[in-house]
């Protein structure tokens, strides 16, 4: 066990950077190629070169630094995550697994042992999605898989191509290096799974799938007075009985999957109107692409059904999916062996939220570790993790590159 | 049977009139106030003068017209109904009763038998609320129950003592007389009601009182991925258990009340996000002031079974609520005495919307006649009266009168 990260540095650092964006509720508000981001990469770059890197950034703003490796002609082994937040977010999401990338980099150097790969660190823009509606916008781009940054318009109708060319850093601009050899990312779990299990670590084996669709019932907008009850086609009955209908579909799965309704919009809306049109969210989500299918298939029946029960038509929009991502299956035996290494317990798990591995994970061995989420809070001021928590897992994350750079041939 | 209203005539003005705010969907919008408001006073003033009135509004720019009755110390019958409509309204809410009345005075006129009451034609302003959130706010007025004019704003943020005082008709401007020795109000029924029954007449008993809050069903916003099924807490799936239990509740009175869920906001209301937070809207209407009551506390408390069994909090807001009013017993069996003279079939019925009538009650005997509205659609362009009971609703308002005009003492 020769690298050793270095806690309370990891702890300044993540403080430190917090204070990008930092809102009056002690949320942090950082987003793409805005103010606050071009002031965290240049805090973060600084100290990537720290860590013995020239940082540069790519054409979609991802931040990067290459620790040279004692092997030239090897592929990087890259950590990272990324740097943006959603509105008043928590100050772990995101930043914890960048910086850690960084610290497993500076414990290297500081234990005086250069890694044969070289370590290529990452802090990806637009993870969230806040500011272009796209989600892991900028580990796509790297990929060359996002859409035209011109295509793309924020709230004000500016185009990221536009604020991509006013995002000044400082910093030189490259391409991310491809290929690489692995990829992994250290992130809060942003679920209450490790906590109520009492567990400090997970091992991710794969990052579950989202179908998503809005469902439509349709009746007949009537006087909510003069209307009796046995001759309405109250479009509010069916939608109200598919949300009670996606709990039950979920549950049965027995944990394998989630279904939500989070938009359920009525028209006309009125007090004394019956509603004669409901727009109703679905969103499902499993690690399981079976199982995932055949959910999208009964909700389809179950509104059906919903809508038939009340004399309602329905309509449901084409379904917008994205596959469940299993992980590397060697990438996460390495991370149990890391966290085995350092006798610390570890689970496995599905990582219910996506991901820049997910994305990654198309073309790169991908693997993740997570850490508790206090109260399964993110995404929020209130978002907690220990700092025991966050050293143990960026000390797993530290492992888990010392144990892929020397295992041959990765 | 010496009074006879002639059915063309009343035709030709009904359409006349329609084209007063004629939308280009077939439907009519007449803001109380307006340009279109003005334009409707005046065509209907003509024709009170026709009638042998001298036409003028009131402060509240209700119209009126007053043919001398032979004993000049009676009260006033009165007859009338509403100028305003809803956006993009029917041609027969309001108008119907308005114009039946005018009619009725002409063939009072026609037939050469002046009545010994003195005839008050009605036509109020702002029924329908659309303008200022206040239904039956000419009414109101009359019988000085209004609020303040410069309370009332529109949605442009004008008041209505603005808006009054440049509503210029070219009318005298004089207050409705009082007492009155009766109101009759002709209107659509804006139900199914006699239309499904075969019925071309009804005579309202009473108009249904209404109950209306506000319920707020208080959970967590939650991650929709990151948050197990068993640890949520979905204020959605309250709020749809409250919209089916406010159906069941409403159905199982057997007609006696009805129930509607017409408004629901789910917040956050993101795709993928868990709802922490669902208002609801509740109206009850029961001619049945002690069901009302009922039905009110089976609501709150079927809202907080909702609340409990998903782990939720609720908030009720103060009920608003409107008693039911009953219309005056001896009008009404005149209204079915009056059809039995013209050899047509009636039934009593309520009156499941609001009207002029159930405010002037209060102070005066009223009664009110309902013709079938096809389909029950009303507050549409699809609105629609066959002439046929167009003609029979008018001739029994007419008789009506004639029979209260004669019985001693009114």
């Amino acid at each position: 066990m020769a690298v050793r990260i270095d806690a309370d540095r990891l702890r300044a650092r993540l403080m430190e950077l917090s204070e990008v964006g930092r809102t009056p509720e002690g949320g942090v508000s950082r987003f793409s190629y805005g103010a606050e981001h071009v002031a965290a990469v240049r805090r973060v770059a600084r100290w990537m070169r720290e860590a013995g890197t020239e940082p540069a950034v790519d054409s979609w703003g991802n931040l990067f630094g290459i620790v040279t490796g004692e092997v030239g002609t090897l592929p990087p082994i890259a950590a990272g995550s990324h740097l943006d937040t959603v509105p008043n977010g928590g100050i772990f999401d995101g930043a914890l697994g960048v910086l850690a990338a960084v610290e497993a980099a500076v414990a290297f150097r500081e234990a005086g042992i250069p890694p044969k790969h070289p370590l290529l660190l990452l802090g990806f823009a637009e993870e969230e999605g806040t500011s272009y509606g796209v989600g892991c916008l900028g580990s796509l781009g790297v990929l060359s898989r996002a859409p035209a940054p011109e295509a793309l318009h924020d709230a004000a109708g500016r185009s990221a191509a536009d604020a991509l060319r006013v995002f000044d850093t400082g910093l030189p601009r490259r391409p991310v290096p491809m290929p690489m050899a692995a990829y992994l990312e250290l992130h809060i779990e942003q679920g209450p799974v490790l906590a109520a299990a009492g567990m400090a670590l997970g091992a991710v084996d794969a990052i579950v799938g989202i179908a998503r669709t809005v469902l439509e019932f349709v009746g007949e907008a009537n006087h909510a007075g003069t209307t009796p009850m046995e001759m309405r086609r109250d479009a509010l009955w069916g939608a109200a009985d598919l949300v009670s209908a996606v709990r039950a579909l979920a549950r049965d799965t027995g944990g394998r999957a989630v279904g939500t309704v989070g938009r359920l919009h009525v028209t006309p809306g009125a007090t004394n109107v019956v509603p004669g049109r409901v727009e109703v969210s679905v969103e499902l989500r499993s690690p399981d692409a079976s199982l995932l299918d055949t959910l999208r298939g009964r909700v389809e029946s179950e509104a059906q059904m919903c809508a038939s029960r009340h004399g309602l038509d329905l309509q449901v929009r084409a379904w917008r999916s994205d596959a469940p991502v299993p992980l590397n299956r060697s990438i996460h035996d390495e991370i149990l062996a890391a966290a085995g290494d350092l006798d610390w317990p570890i689970v496995t798990m599905s990582s219910w939220a996506g991901h820049d591995a997910k994305v990654l994970q198309a073309v790169v061995p991908a693997g993740m570790i997570f850490v508790p989420s206090m109260g399964g809070i993110s995404h929020s001021p209130r978002e907690q993790t220990s700092w025991e928590d966050v050293a143990r897992g960026a000390q797993v994350l530290c492992r888990t590159i010392e144990r892929l750079d020397r295992s041959q041939p990765l």
